[in-house]
């Protein structure tokens, strides 16, 4: 990251940023074993060995914790997916089911080897935190990047308007890029990115 | 419905209709105001004025009568799709369209009318009881039998072998067909059955 972030709204305190990493390093390591319901602020002042006073000097709640581990993660899915379809030299075919293989895998990978933060990521789209919000909308613009490549080297169709073509593509996508439906298409896992990146491809022919 | 029921592994005793039907009512009833993990078969029996026993000489076990509700609501969407596919002298494109639709709202009407009813929906598609994975793959058939008609009247694309192209639509419907991924999806019923219709018939396009 070369860009400083800009501060959040749920941001307080000094921009002491390695005092804020380590709160949201032991709790993640917090949540991970007792799960964010569970956990209260002042159970992880205690296990850091801060006050409660003072990690509300850099958090406003226990949410802007989770906020940020959350928004870590997704930026892991977002980061994979990335650097998946922004080789050179790609079809736009390619470069789409690169989307959605790595879409798929990855968010599986970080979510399922860790039940308890996927809890949190679960929690987070269900009450639709800024982080999943913010998720969702980069993963749109990816649909976006790519229909747009391939209407403009003529490999997909253009007929059909784009924000058409990127609001239901993104809608077939939702069981693997919303967390709280992701749990329940894992026995798909192994078939879907295949089967429903072809159908994609097929609907975009011109 | 013509042909008789084969018997279930879990329908018991004579085969008196009347008194399964009124199980079955009294059941629904209690399970509506009581949610179904709540309610035990004693509690049924006492609300139905029936021993235990006797309700027992009718159905296994709670889940029997919880199957029993389920097929029957299933049964509704499976019958409301059949209705509005079957009318003549529609293309395979609006028959398609009407699947996608009536499915999608079927679903959310009947789930959504009654939140209790729905978690026993919710609970048999988590546990793959029978009605849930029979209500799939009906929902697969009519999938299959409209495709096929399209391929066969030259509507529809043939290159892509027939099971994948039904297996990735079934796919694709499936936050709209299972009740644990419905319940997620309600935001987007609005859109979704133009949306995924469109999509999945532009995927059809020969």
């Amino acid at each position: 990251m070369n860009q400083p972030t800009p501060p959040s709204p749920s941001t307080r305190g000094p921009a002491d940023h390695d005092i804020r990493d380590q709160i949201v390093a032991a709790a993640k390591e917090h949540f991970s074993q007792y799960g964010y319901a569970k956990t209260t602020v002042s159970d992880l002042a205690k296990a850091i060995g801060f006050s409660k006073a003072y990690i509300y000097k850099f958090f406003d709640s226990k949410q802007a914790i989770g906020e940020a581990i959350c928004a870590g993660c997704l930026a892991r899915i977002v980061e994979a997916v990335e650097e998946a379809i922004s080789e050179e030299g790609l079809s736009s075919t390619e470069r789409f089911r690169r989307l959605v293989k790595t879409l798929i895998t990855t968010g599986i990978d970080l979510f399922f080897n860790d039940r308890k933060l996927y809890d949190i990521a679960a929690f987070s789209a269900s009450e639709r935190w800024p982080s999943s919000q913010v998720y969702d909308g980069r993963i749109k613009q990816f649909v976006v990047q790519v229909v747009r490549e391939g209407r403009e080297s003529g490999e997909f169709e253009r007929k059909t308007p784009l924000d058409e073509t990127v609001e239901a593509i993104h809608l077939t996508l939702r069981p693997f890029v919303n967390p709280l439906l992701l749990q329940y298409s894992l026995d798909h896992a192994e078939v879907a990115p295949t089967l429903t990146a072809n159908l994609i491809l097929r609907s975009l022919m011109p």
